[in-house]
């Protein structure tokens, strides 16, 4: 079985959104084991609609469609559906009166757009609406199906989850199953990764295991490392990436060191919650050229409370010698990252301390170029430490790579200590 | 002229990075009055990437191949574009001295790996690289093109812009010109936006106007009117726009007041950012629930130091008590929204104090739903005030719609002063 995703709506193609339902869908398809070779974005347009649909039906066995469902003028999914499928549209009077009620439910007006949501291409089967008013669609093509949900993220999760993945996986009967792992590194570039784990490469080639490797650099979330197998039974799937992550695990130990900050996808900062749980600890921060990045990362890990006390933005100098009592003087230098580190320890009443200053760019600051970066860290026993960073990159870039790199300090700390 | 974007790589089918290189490609072929009729994503499989490389062709004049060319073995986009071509790989001499040289400079060792960066289709010419080691190609396929260029964003985008735009622009000769302009707007929904404006829909439907009038709902983005025209001229193109803005916004207003913050896509932040500097006012927040997503969006505006002083992350109830002195006791309530401002405004040292407190989720606080937000405002005559707010979705969703309804407060609070 090969899925394709389609997405559809002109703000796709005009770079107005960027679409990430399409990564979800391929996401949660390859937990189950299902293909995704291929996904498209097409505009707000009838007849290249229907092209992409054609496309995507002569070379995978069903297509997801996501968007075009919406009450607007320009939501023109349903009919393209329709003519791939050589039928006409009924408007539903069940799925209307649904809609009536939900916007009397919530006292809102409805617009008359909203009843062209009704309608339904004859021979398909709805996937009923719970969070929005447009319902998703199951629309057979001969032995193949066109499944449309809409584009609000929140909705399609929901409807792929309930409506459209247990028909999938009815159709499918028997499949190979597919199981990926992922390891999260931090301080090695995707091609020393590579050269690293050259020998694993070369195994599975002759070998013919049915394991792969790959890398990503992602930015805050590090560079990836995923391993992949595909087998019969998800025990000999489990079996096969067990032994791969022992193998990949030690190669690239021996050739950096601690770069390996989780072996099962967790991000930096879920990495840090467990460590500080496990010791009882809190953390509170100081930030400069982050702004705020680090504490808004931080409070997405569920449960932050327990050991995120907070956070001070000092973005202008003033803040920093006032609210931490960083000396008067150059702030971008190792002495203003460990006053501020201490700073925020003592504001906040925290066990640790992390603060980071630095250059974001475009311009120099107090000599310093662009990507020159002081944290420091105050640890419970009182002791303070700082590093230099040296980043590469534009303003988001070496903001990102500060966030992570900063963490990571406070992981090798907790890990030491 | 119709440009198919193919982006390469199994961690876009497999969910682990969003493709956010088509998006921006789109944009950039949108602003050159360039077509993109469909975009492709396909994983690291040598037939698959020639299948869609196929398809592209078979539907667009010129195919902009985004990935795959990096060091490791996973890229293929070179052997594959190859074979498209009917055509062997060589491998240059001069782009491999060049990446040679580069790995010189920088004193890191280079992997066997990036030599295969070096080979090239016969026939194809180089974009060479200015930010990394991969070169991009220009790769001609009967009166078609393919050009490819490496998945890294900072290194894709340079070399469109230096390599592919001016090609592309040398074959088109002629074009009509696509010129669009996007409102931003918060205190509406997309069908209640579409409804205002039902009468402009039918004039360009019955009077083929060449302009086209779509909505996006686009979370801490607010919601987007993207308004589009085509003419055979720039200057008739923005013509229609002007004269389509003007009845838009009086559309819009109409049925729902002081709703459109920006008439030129203009964020919230930057809006707010161009109100305070005109009023020589600074800005200073307490972030509770949003942790920081406010703070680092601010910074995120160039000149922010200009108005920005900075914020208190008060995660933590104590950091509220203490470093806001909000009285003990409820922090989800109007009294300690307001306290919050005021403490911002003293402790920070600025003119205005924002604060928001309330509930993300999923479990209810206080004996308040997920959803419920207090906002706070201290103005620089000594007032403050605060707003109720009750915003549906999951937790992420909350953040960011409490972010931009926060600053939306703001704004109207200097519209109004």
């Amino acid at each position: 079985m090969r899925v394709e995703i389609v997405a559809v709506g002109t703000e796709l193609l005009l770079g107005q959104i960027a679409d990430t339902n399409s990564a979800w869908l391929g996401e949660h398809l390859a937990e189950w084991g299902i293909d995704s070779h291929f996904h498209q974005a097409v505009g707000d347009n009838h007849e290249r609609i229907v092209l992409a649909f054609r496309t995507a039906l002569a070379r995978s066995d069903a297509v997801i469609v996501c968007g075009g469902l919406g009450p607007t003028q320009d939501d023109i999914t349903r009919a393209a559906i329709a003519e791939v499928m050589n039928v006409g549209l009924v408007r539903d009077p069940a799925i209307e009166r649904k809609i009536e009620e939900m916007f009397g439910s919530r006292g809102r007006p409805m617009s008359e757009n909203n009843r062209l949501q009704a309608d339904v291409p004859v021979g398909a089967s709805i996937i009923e609406q719970t969070r929005g008013t447009a319902p998703g669609l199951i629309c057979p093509v001969g032995q193949k199906v066109i499944y449309a949900v809409p584009g609000v993220p929140y909705e399609m999760s929901e409807m792929f989850e309930r409506g459209i993945l247990p028909d999938l996986l009815a159709r499918i009967g028997e499949t190979s199953v597919i199981r990926s792992r992922v390891l999260r590194t931090w301080g090695s570039s995707e091609s020393g990764l590579a050269e690293a784990v050259n020998e694993r490469f070369l195994h599975h080639e002759a070998n013919n295991t049915g394991v792969t490797v790959a890398f990503l650099a992602s930015g805050i979330e590090g560079i990836k490392v995923r391993l992949t197998a595909k087998a019969a039974s998800e025990a000999e799937a489990e079996a096969l990436l067990a032994e791969e992550a022992v193998e990949v695990v030690a190669a690239i130990t021996t050739a950096y060191g601690d770069i390996i900050f989780s072996d099962h996808d967790q991000n930096m900062e879920e990495t840090i919650a467990e460590l500080l749980l496990q010791k009882g600890l809190t953390l509170g921060l100081a930030e400069s050229l982050t702004g705020g990045l680090i504490a808004s990362r931080l409070v997405d890990v569920p449960g932050a409370s327990q050991w995120f006390r907070g956070g001070i933005v000092s973005y202008a100098s003033e803040v920093k010698f006032d609210l931490l009592a960083v000396p008067e003087g150059p702030v971008v230098s190792p002495e203003a990252a460990e006053a501020m580190a201490r700073g925020a320890k003592r504001t906040l009443k925290s066990d640790i301390g992390l603060a980071i200053t630095g250059v974001a760019g475009p311009d120099p600051q107090e000599g310093h170029a662009p990507g020159t970066v002081f944290v420091g860290l105050a640890m419970p026993d009182g002791s303070v430490r700082s590093a230099e960073l040296h980043l590469p990159g534009d303003r988001p870039r070496v903001r990102q790579y500060s966030a992570i790199s900063a963490l990571d300090l406070v992981r090798r700390a907790l890990n030491d200590g």
